[in-house]
This record gives C-alpha cells, structure tokens and sequence, in this order.
C-alpha cells in the first residue's frame, strides 16, 4: 500500500483551498476558525489503498477526509481484518488527545480520496489554540463511538443474514431506487464479518425476497417486505456505506 | 434493574465530597475546577444492576463512576447483550456533545459501585463553563474509543478461546498471584461473547495448559506457556477486568 506524502497547501491553490472551506466537516466552524484550519492543512487527492495509520506506529498526519471511505482494520498473520468503515467527512485518527500514542489499527482509504493533512505538530497546537477546532474533533469522535457501538451491537445481536439486510434496508433508506456497492463485495463481507462464499449464499437467498444482484448493483422490489422478515426497527440500522 | 434516583450532595457531606475529591477521575483538573464538579455532583453507593443508561432514551445524569463496574448491553428480544465493560474510574455516557440524543445502549452497574451524578442541564452548563471538565470528558471518551476497538479487534481476530487466553493473561498482568474473577461466569462469557457452555468447555482445556479453576478463582502455573500458546503479544492483550 501507498504512504501519504505531501506539502503544505500552497497559498496559491485556490480551488483546493475553498473546497476545505465549504466542507461540511468545517460547517460549525465560525470564519475565523476556519481559516485558522485551513492554513495549516495540505489538500491532495490520493488513490484508493492509501495508508493513513499503521497499528502500533505513532500517526504523522491528522486526516480531513472530505470525500471518500477509510476502513479500519487490523492484521492477524496474513489476514486484514476490517473492523469498521468510517464515512466521509470525518477526521483520522478520531481520538485526537494523545497523538503520541501508537494507533490501535490501521486506516486506509477504501477508493479514490479527498483529504486535507495536518502534520501532527501542527495539530496539537491548533487543538490547544482552537477551541472551535478541538469541538469538533470531540463531536468526531462522539459519532464514531456511536457508530462503533451500532456495530458492535450488530455484531453480538444479528447473525450475518441479518447484518447483511440490515445494511441493504440502510443503504435503501440513504438513497432512492437501485443501490450501487460503494466497494467491493469483499470489502462488503469482510466489514459484516463473514467469508465472501457466505455473501454469495446470501445474496442467493434474498433473491427470493426480491432483491437482485447484477455485478455491483442491487435491485430491492419490496423493502418492507425485508423489514419485516428480518425484523429490524429503524432504529438500529448501521451507519453506511 | 433499580433506576437512580437521589438528590444534590449535601454540603455537609465531607466524606463524600472528599472522596470524589481525590478522585483518580478528576486527578487532571486544578482545584478550581474539582470544585466546580464536586458543587454539582450527588453521591451515593448503589448495588449491583442498578440501571445508569436506557438504550433508546435520553440520559438524565452524567455518571462519574468513581469505583466499580459498568457494563454496556443492548436487548435483542428476551436477551440482553454485553457489548463491553467500563472500568471505574469512568464517565457514563463516554459521549458527551448531544446529551439530548437517546443512549445507543443501555448501561447498569455490575457490583455495587460508588457514584457521583450530575443532571443533565448542570453537566451541559458544566461542559461548557468549565474547559478542563470538558477536557475530562474528551478524554474519557478518546480511552473508550481505543478500548471499544480493541474489543472489536478481539471480536473479529480471535476465537472465543482465543479471546479467554486473553483475558486471562490481562488479568493476570493486572495483579499478581491467582485471579479471582471479578463477576459472574455468566457475564464473563457473556463479555466474551461465548454460550456459558462454551467457557465451561474452554476453562476445561485450560486445565492442561496449568489453570485451575476453582469457583470463582483462577490460579495459573506458567503465563508464558499460556502467551505462547495463544500467540498474544502484550501490546493485544485487552482491557480488563
């Protein structure tokens, strides 16, 4: 996998600067704020497998993800292991109180990404400085301890069946008509938890409940046909993609 | 489950108000500012299950727990679920920016635990007056973040026998001498996200490997045999007890 290098944002580059500006991530931000952010932070489009945190190595960037998909994930012998998928906007690492602490997993981006760096120096002055800053980096964070525990809830409560309808009947509530797999099938089974031959029997078998796969996409006749025979409240759908 | 209910601690209360006081919890803040939390806390002892978190409504106090066992689940018809335990000292909800938002899960205390409570409206008032308790609060929440990966990691990396070694070793790291297993066999495999019949049949494979069990004491004769065994390094060992 690809190592993010990169420099400083120069002061010339417009364009990348306004996008950070009129991200959603910086949206509570006052003004003042923001420029604060923005002159401290790199702008880079990186392709998809970009290492963002190596487990047990001090981060060296704070991530501004503005569009794109990191997964988490951790290594046990051969095997990666994902362990969830965090949306953009977000930030990376999400606990941003001891950066000299070792990452606890992994991150790299999932596809083709937008993502603003700060250096960690850098960062850590700005959280000391910046109060609006350091909100933000505790809203983050709240969001993905929520989001950690809906998974972890889906993991304990729901067989894989389950967890793979729950996150269909999600991605159907995200948008309208056919959904289209923002990843691959592998990436899909092994964020649920279960083998790709497992995904595969599965899709078989909800196609007698009217869903359909065609390569990526997938086809839902009845949604509330699949609400009902999986039993999911609203509620307790996991965040997607 | 009992449901807290108690009023404002009592200025005349020195014990209390001392022993929150010295506080690993609040060990971080100045004076100034433990004064400020000790003022708005009400403590008290409660027993075991006692309910601190309703999964699906809003808090009503912010827990400092300051010695004790809480353990977050979530209800799937009949069964209630462990999801993970927080170890005192601890905030309860970790997350602390929308205190309107209903609970992911639900939260009780698993032995008798000492605690102090805050209303709602004075630990909102409290979070935004006062940046160290808000400091306390991010990195509260930032601890649970890493902890709640580590268990995911566990989760999805390790057998269940895997996952028991681990705890094992944990615990044993933790002190010294035989282990005595600070709750029920039950929530132990509940914790560890095995039947009961699961752990009854791991604790007997234990026994070959130099762990004895009796009741609720473990005594184990060479750790390292158990560590190589298991294949863990020290750095993935989980958070206990």
């Amino acid at each position: 996998m690809r190592s993010v290098t990169s420099t400083r944002l120069a002061a010339s580059d417009r364009p990348a600067q306004e996008l950070l500006r009129s991200s959603a991530l910086l949206s509570h931000l006052s003004a003042r704020a923001r420029d604060e952010v923005v002159a401290a932070t790199a702008i880079e489009h990186v392709p998809a497998r970009t290492m963002l945190l190596r487990e047990g190595e001090p981060p060296q960037w704070i991530h501004l993800v503005l569009e794109g998909l990191v997964r988490l994930f951790t290594t046990a012998g051969n095997r990666q292991i994902t362990l969830t998928i965090l949306r953009a906007p977000t930030l990376v690492p999400a606990e941003m109180i001891d950066l000299q602490a070792p990452a606890p997993v992994s991150a790299c981006t999932l596809r083709r990404a937008h993502l603003g760096r700060i250096a960690i120096a850098d960062a850590t002055r700005l959280l000391l400085r910046e109060r609006e800053f350091a909100g933000l980096a505790q809203r983050q964070l709240a969001a993905h301890w929520r989001d950690l525990l809906c998974e972890v809830k889906s993991l304990r409560a729901h067989t894989s069946f389950q967890r793979l309808v729950a996150w269909i009947l999600a991605m159907h509530r995200l948008g309208s008509g056919p959904i289209d797999l923002p990843y691959d099938k592998s990436v899909l089974a092994a964020r649920l938890g279960m083998a790709p031959e497992t995904l595969s029997r599965d899709f078989a078998r909800l196609s007698s409940l009217g869903v359909s796969v065609k390569g990526r996409r997938l086809d839902i006749a009845d949604p509330r046909l699949l609400e009902t025979l999986a039993g999911f409240a609203g509620a307790s759908l996991p965040p997607v993609p």
